[in-house]
């Protein structure tokens, strides 16, 4: 078995539809990667360790391992419930203990968080979140989440953010759609996921021209949320990613229609003067979680 | 002048209406404070140094001094306009530089923050935030406004936050009323301050009955406020304060919606079980605002 003079990583992103595992230190070297579907936690946690040991006999000892995860979870060491998911509708999920499952495999520091917050990191340490101490990664697709660093660190708080949820203005008159949250109806996710556009007009969102007026409403939902986190995390940026957040048409126009709902009350150059800035796309693209994942297991071994 | 063995601080409250200033180490050690209208920022702030400088002479030198501003303001240590009010509606104090005033007085270190970030340092420090690494202080009475304590540390972000100024849900088959925020019409502060209530229903909120409509509508729109802090900013506790926020008769009823209107989403027993300790008074009442300007001197102090 080789060994290493710097130290090696492993990275979990596990979504709720298939995990990536990868090995490396950062963007310009990812040793191996593999994806497979998210099934049940016993089968999909084996999986993962699997590819671990196997990268192990090809590359040697990992130094640590970060887990970011889709939620709800506990990510706070202290809790008894740390490293589990929690209440879930996923079947067979809630209650796993996910961490305990690779910990029992691996006797290395392990660090685990929501899939979002270690995409933030992984933005922070190499990509448009670079040298910023308070922004948000949003990301907006099947599902809609956020990941918040505030003041230097990821924000924990209760349990961790949940920014897809909030209340927004909804104009029955303009949409009488009711939004496809379980829990909340019209929330924001329940009112601008893809799952919501492809419900709203019978047709998948990928099929939906830039003109369509689907787009329209999203700019609307998107732009309220986007005000919404300006006034309550103050974030020097917002990076937005996923499959609709990152749809070329729609950036320019979140950027002007939050600039214009914001109306000058926030008095920073940033979104007064650099909307183009404080509004960005990933740096990272699509290889935000799971480099961000590789970022928290970094983040693990300095505090360990 | 005598001298202190123990460090003695200054606080000032800055307000829209009214200045306070007091002197001590504490909640049960003010030994002198004073109140004044705000006038202009060079007529007031001289009121404000002359009260210290006579407190000296009383007590002997202060170790610092601690600001709590109304804003929009500077907080940023590093900025060229830290220590100014930025651009404001109200005459004469658009980029006043109010720290500075206090500085050519006094050769000490001065902290400089919002109010309610002030409000909840010292929430934190002796109130109902001792404790805890993430929470908010919110007041609801003329304007809505709130600090915000996260991951152990005031948050600033970009300039701080600006809870008031959030998109709501604002059903207007039920309240056709179009809201007083100047910005924003029908944002959080434009639907639910004590101003925007008298306007609503013609008579002052003192005078409404706890039966009245109003408060139906009030706990409405401060409900659905607290469900999107609690999404985004992951809070373990709500700190209320204010004249609105205070009244008797609305804590247990937005206590109650509140938890409605997250339904269950977030798997913590603070807000599943223990509502009545997730959203709160204030621990030092009306106090807040002048302990939480003695708890950013004491905390400059350690800083420096």
């Amino acid at each position: 078995m080789p060994t290493n003079s710097h130290p090696l990583f492993g990275g979990i992103e596990g979504g709720g539809t298939k995990f990536v595992c990868a090995v490396g230190t950062g963007p310009n070297d990812i040793r191996a990667e593999v994806r497979f579907p998210t099934t049940t936690p016993e089968e999909t946690m084996s999986q993962a360790v699997e590819f671990f040991k196997q990268q192990e006999e090809n590359f040697g000892k990992l130094a640590s391992i970060g887990f970011a995860c889709f939620g709800p979870l506990d990510p706070h060491p202290d809790s008894p419930t740390y490293g589990y998911i929690l209440p879930t509708p996923k079947p067979g999920w809630t209650n796993a203990n996910v961490v305990g499952m690779v910990r029992s495999a691996f006797d290395i520091p392990i660090a685990f968080d929501t899939d979002v917050n270690g995409a933030a990191l992984g933005e922070w340490k190499w990509g448009k979140g670079q040298g910023l101490n308070t922004f948000i990664y949003l990301t907006i697709g099947t599902g809609i989440g956020g990941g918040v660093f505030v003041e230097g660190k990821l924000l924990h708080g209760l349990l961790h953010p949940e920014l897809g949820h909030i209340p927004l203005p909804h104009d029955r008159t303009k949409d009488p759609f009711d939004g496809v949250c379980p829990f909340h109806g019209d929330c924001f996710e329940g009112l601008a996921t893809g799952v919501s556009i492809e419900k709203r007009w019978g047709q998948r969102s990928a099929t939906l021209p830039p003109e369509h007026p689907a787009w329209d409403l999203e700019v609307e939902y998107i732009s309220h949320a986007l005000t919404a986190y300006s006034y309550t995390l103050s974030p020097q940026r917002i990076i937005l990613g996923g499959g609709v957040g990152q749809l070329p048409h729609m950036l320019p126009r979140i950027q002007q229609r939050t600039q214009q709902l914001i109306n000058g009350y926030i008095k920073s150059p940033a979104i007064l003067e650099n909307i183009e800035t404080y509004i960005v796309n990933p740096g990272l693209g699509n290889l935000s979680g799971v480099l961000g994942a590789i970022a928290l297991g970094r983040q693990a071994l300095s505090k360990n």
